[in-house]
């Protein structure tokens, strides 16, 4: 695949792949939405994420391709370079404009990955045994999404799965506020959310929607044994919450309580404290 | 003091002032922290940062000097005109051109108070019957120290002090994340955190400092009855944590529980966790 383009005419300075070198522009154009489903690859930013990217290359070959380091970065993170040889991950030095613009941020690290997309189906991540699952309702900002995704890993939950009109989970910055955790446990799409529902119901799953308008508080809600069962929680938009069918469709709808004076909480704050109830309250079982 | 620049001169276009007004080019001056601590004054910018802040004033007159609203807001936001007026706040209608010079987003709302300094001394925030207390020691986020003031209102603290060396809670960021919570509870700006840590034991709190390398997790914290006490949160950075020396200081340290793969939480849902522990524990003893 990298043998296409014509060596002669490529762009490498002292060795290191340029900014305007064919691989790195394809690389660079896994920065935009359109892009990355069509290759059916994303590029993800930093050593925590390159560092998860690799352990999990280890049990799962093929999947993730390259490594992209600047000279500089590749110093600094000997181990990194040396875990990914292990892995058969190809390592490409690049020039420090290349990491630049191959990335979304301010101060680039100067490592990236680039990797195969790791979602699976909702069969695959939602098999029985599953306790614990978070499902994100049109949440239309990444870096929320991301953090969703790594606050769901710490939970202990089984699967994230981003339904209805979710951004993009491979997008620069929920792959960044994920903190590595992308790689940790499984993601899923789904598209119609009641349709999920329905799905998650038949395998077993308690689902719950979260909105302030609910009669139930979470405090409630585990004094009264409802986070005793295998529970997917359902969070809606930031700006908007969740469609009123799919709070209808939920088998209860719970509210995280506020003490204070705040209208709300932010998403990731409330995905927290419900999740971490619900993981309190089965590990309690266990 | 507004009658000071000679209004002939002044950029006044069809009655709105313009971003070329002395008086808009001082506010605009709010928006570097160095002028906000020398004006002893902040700008905060949006519907609900404003109705809040016209709220407060209600209660608190002389500290909310001036709404700034253009045409197109005053129009849309017709009860916040008339509530200022209510509080005796003066409006001003400003150009959309001088609403962008005041605002530090992409997509000024067109409104924006011009406010005292609303912090308050430790001595008024930690007085006796004080059962709830967030702490950020070197909080270097804005988003994340106005997301802890949101989340500590919701949970029902009673106060949020910035200790060490952390970021300005006026900056509009801040202001923006705290989703108008800035005027709801008090704000305490602190110097040296041990020193701190001791005035708030000495006012009877025990004072628990967050750490993922504590022995002790959320769970166990809650069950040994350590929660059980009024408490002040201590909680660090989100890059470095907390210094030792704070941590060895503590009646206690406490981690947040990590069940999956995650490193650690961000600080925002770290803090949400510990809240609302506390705040569940206190009011199932009341």
């Amino acid at each position: 695949m990298h043998e296409g383009p014509d060596l002669e005419a490529d762009d490498v300075v002292d060795g290191a792949l340029g900014e305007r070198s064919p691989r790195i522009a394809a690389a660079h154009r896994l920065l935009r939405r359109s892009r990355r489903t069509e290759a059916g690859e994303f590029l993800a930013e930093g050593a925590q994420a390159v560092g998860e990217a690799i352990a999990y290359a280890r049990n799962n070959p093929g999947i993730v391709h390259e490594l992209y380091m600047t000279s500089d970065a590749a110093t600094k993170h000997v181990d990194l370079v040396r875990a990914a040889f292990a892995a058969g991950i190809e390592v490409t030095v690049v020039t420090t404009r290349a990491a630049s613009f191959l990335s979304d941020t301010q101060a680039p690290q100067g490592l990236f990955i680039r990797s195969k997309a790791i979602d699976v189906s909702l069969a695959q991540a939602v098999s029985s045994g599953v306790k614990l699952v978070a499902v994100l309702v049109d949440a239309n900002d990444p870096g929320n999404a991301g953090t969703v995704v790594r606050l769901a890993d710490a939970s202990g939950a089984d699967a994230v799965i981003f339904a209805g009109d979710s951004v993009d989970f491979y997008n620069p910055k929920a792959v960044r506020a994920s903190a590595g955790s992308i790689f940790h446990l499984p993601i899923v799409r789904a598209g119609d959310p009641l349709e999920l529902m329905a799905e998650l119901s038949a395998a077993g799953l308690s689902v719950l929607a979260t909105t302030g308008g609910a009669e139930v508080d979470l405090d409630q809600a585990r004094n009264d044994g409802l986070l005793d069962l295998p529970t997917a929680w359902i969070f809606g938009s930031e700006a908007h919450g969740l469609p009123e069918s799919v709070i209808e469709a939920a088998d209860e709808a719970v509210k995280v309580p506020i003490h204070g004076k705040a209208e709300s909480l932010n998403l990731a704050t409330a995905a927290a404290l419900c999740l971490y109830a619900s993981a309190s309250t089965q590990r309690h079982q266990g």
